[in-house]
């Protein structure tokens, strides 16, 4: 793993890609489920930099929609949604460090695997209501997929390819605790296909171990999250998570072996798309040695943009600029 | 060529794909260029549905900025920027009917292929002036690369592939005559790397013989064209065009082998989003025997969302979904 | 009428308030109404700075809509609608002047003062079809209210104030013909009820003779036109038109006895207030002494701001300082 | 104060306006103050319904600005700015009730009244760095005024009117601590000059008790609050807390003798537009006997628009509809 020290030259990791100890943390160890991401909660582990940490998650809906005919607006109680794991505390993290999280592996847990997804009142990218609008609601509906490593059954015809990834995952911040729904400069809920396996996430470190929190796994989702609510799965995820020194960073990076990436999260949509791009160029001058004006020119000819979600509290972008450009 | 037909199916073009006569249209045949997509100027070329078209087109900057000592702001003469050559009168067609632009080619001009991108005073998605901030300007620059179809040199160290588009397209509003600079359900200044080489663009006709405008050929490009200025070339295109007859849709749509796409460009960002989105679901319900429910919950899961650009009077997204989902 | 003068110290108007020659614009007289802002028609009237106007406009569904059992979707026809009074040409103006419009009055026409406000099919600003959601529309509605100059009869129980002013009025753009739907830099349909009986409005002049336009009147309306569509009336209007010779402004701006105003029309609405207040601050810094962070720091603390309309294809808000904090 | 009742007709608050028990909250019994709105801190004080509140806050730089030579930049410590007075607790309070605040006066305190604005890194509508740009920022500046009843003294020249209201004020989320920076459906950094001497406010409570915040006077500001900050004082605010049962609402509400406002804050500021309207249209509905349509229609003639701030971290925006129309 070493390939996950190309991007950040000169930045040096606790553990440097070599794992420490092994964890578990299963949904019954994990107990009470949190649905803010804030420092006022006791931590349901403590970790050294580099350990390994496999998760038991449950899903968005803390797994209350089972088949499609239940109604979300019945079953579930807002603003208990999108139950997370953790806080993991990470030992000798402090503010103005950064956390960094490679994600080894996620899985569909349990015999039966099922995603869900839905038509939620008041929700979506394309509902009046959730869009202060006056018009009536669309309609309220569930849909059940089977979801193995094989793939995404949508329907008799369509199998999708299984492309997990993780929905929501991050760190506290400092004294604000913020809806499990929204994404920030600390992570969340960024409902970012980027961040998947294989993909190291970078995040500024607001308060004393950090405090890491995970959750909200999905077996696959389009650019957008357009309705509001992807493949939702209970997961099984395996991470390792390190600790890198003095790096102060204004918010969520990551990379994979291919490319760098720039998270911003933000509304409107633009001001995530600026944000994103903005960082990118910085982060090209800071750690790749390119003068401003050049790294502009080239995250204009060369910058690729993922939009991750468009129906949350904020939306959330990534800007990516490919390895082989960076040196 | 009979793919063209694949995703429109029971949607007749006249000449289905079957090339029709050949013409030229050379940067002297143009004579003057537009600057404004309209009805208030003379066809320069008559064709029939099938025709192929070979344009000359000129560079975003007419070809003024020749060095990169250049100042646009001394040699740009606002509005006359993003020169078009046309209009093409298409015999036959109506409001109410679609042009469909197969884009056969796009090959820079010239013996010396030079490509031109730039900061330019009050413009980017980065620049405060851009931006109605009271901040002073980036700085002035030109940047000149060498483009072939082996690549575009981007410095000593850098070679960024050939990935050649049309930035802007399009057909005459009914009584509007717009700024080239600008998107919009006609087409315009997408700024959209789909529309490229391969792909057929489906454009809503406004008035009779549709009057079909092109130019501003990029060598390549970067989600969002972040500075406002892409790797502009002069460019030879050869476009096949077609009419299909009595099929309306609202505003800008294509299709390639792999995929189809809607079209959105408005302000703010989101709009664009939820336009080419929306616009994706009812493609699918209409010509591809979705339910909406299901066409929504599909686009959610499956779609995909390409950011032309962030920078001109409107935004440019496109939404699509891959063919094989579609039957 | 000096008091024009006041807050434009120095910038000498040619006629100075003086009026000159008066001349009448009837229906008549206009034959055909135009429904784009642009220079490609003709114009219908030749006078000169400081002449006085008096023209008949017509309501922006050219008077179609007679009862309230009329269906705008049916009597409408796009995008024929908002129909414009011009272009007036007036002598002498260029690229670089301003030309100053002084409005006299707005009275509502003919012997049975009729207002029309409608919900309309995709428009508004809380309608979902007008937003790009999927949810099916509003319901379709006309309501015809008596207009006269004691107010209008908008129910038995309520009579709001007569408060008319123009909403669409300004000069053609130098090479594009846009639709009298949209506001911009050039004015057209900024529905802004600031555009009221005793108001100066500046308009930067695009090209030779100006070409000026104006009709949309309203009997009244609230900030921000909310469902689109204000109690349009027919109107007589009288205005006073002089030219300032070279005086470069990059929007609309106005004045009344109490204030001055710089007004915004973009989306999303920051955008529109960040460029009315922008320019608020440049212009107290280039014609009232400021130095650029106090005027930043008194519109922060003394700014007011008007919203216009959220409705049209841009939203138009004025940003303005009292006179008597300008000296 | 029989009057707080004419637009909650029904709505039967515990006190009714009739005042109970007289509190005091100095700046020595605050002790700590807060700078997150939620659930997580101790209640200062415990009060009932119709209960007296003399509270003195501190400014938004909890005073560490103390003249015109000082840095922001050195002096704030970030996320502790905007500190807050309380929570206070009411008791009886539940979810699903509404808190309803009368705001008695706002006097600035001490015997050196001093106001503070500034320009800082970072923040303001019209500060690149603020909004995703890569220029350079702006100067950093601070500016002190003398603030009394008299007047703010802007300039030896300038004497803007006292016209004091409470920039941050509301009550707990029900699981969320979010910063005082922020407006929301809760209160909280709303900016708003209506929440002033004479108005009557509304919060959906969210948790038992309710848990009130209030902090960050101002001495005036401008529509907008466009540099981000207004005229900052350190104030004795007095105020009578009541309680209504059983009325649920979905986000902020205020009245005064002359008006009922809905207040949305959101991103872009359409949104906000569009929340606060919406709000209105149905308050219309629920409690002042209006159809849809007609409520709809009469937002669109007689609505007023207020802007309270477009910095934040959502931007607020007030829609207002006259009593006399209401009945």
């Amino acid at each position: 793993m070493s390939w996950i020290m190309q991007s950040v030259m000169g930045r040096k990791a606790l553990a440097g890609g070599k794992a420490g100890a092994r964890h578990t943390l299963t949904e019954e160890d994990q107990g009470e489920f949190h649905y803010v991401y804030g420092p006022y909660s006791e931590p349901v582990m403590r970790i050294a930099p580099g350990d390994v940490v496999e998760v038991e998650t449950i899903d968005a809906f803390g797994g209350l929609i089972k088949t499609e005919d239940d109604k979300p607006s019945e079953l579930l109680n807002m603003p208990f949604v999108n139950p997370q794991n953790g806080p993991i505390a990470v030992e000798g993290a402090e503010k103005g460090d950064v956390l960094a999280v490679h994600i080894h592996s996620v899985l569909p847990r349990g015999p039966q695997p099922a995603g869900t997804t839905a038509l939620i009142p008041s929700f979506g990218a394309l509902a009046a209501d959730a869009n202060m609008m006056l018009n009536p609601g669309l309609p309220e509906r569930v849909k059940k997929m089977e979801v193995t490593e094989a793939g995404v059954k949508f329907s008799d015809r369509i199998t999708l390819p299984f492309e997990p990834f993780i929905g929501t995952m991050g760190i506290s911040p400092e004294i604000e605790a913020v809806t499990s729904l929204q994404p920030d400069y600390w992570g969340g809920n960024m409902d970012l296909p980027d961040v998947a396996p294989g993909a190291v996430v970078y995040f500024p470190v607001q308060r004393k171990d950090a405090h890491f929190f995970v959750g909200d796994c999905h077996g696959r989702q389009g650019d957008g999250e357009l309705c509001g609510v992807a493949v939702e799965i209970a997961a099984t995820v395996v991470l390792q998570i390190d600790l890198i020194k003095g790096w102060s960073i204004p918010g969520v990076r990551l990379e994979t072996e291919d490319f760098i990436m720039s998270v911003g999260s933000a509304r409107p949509m633009e001001d995530a798309a600026r944000m994103a791009y903005r960082d990118l160029v910085r982060w090209m001058v800071e750690d790749h040695g390119f003068d401003e004006v050049e790294a502009y020119f080239l995250a204009t000819q060369a910058g690729k943009m993922r939009v991750g979600n468009i129906v949350d509290p904020k939306y959330t972008l990534g800007a990516s600029m490919r390895k082989e450009y960076l040196r």
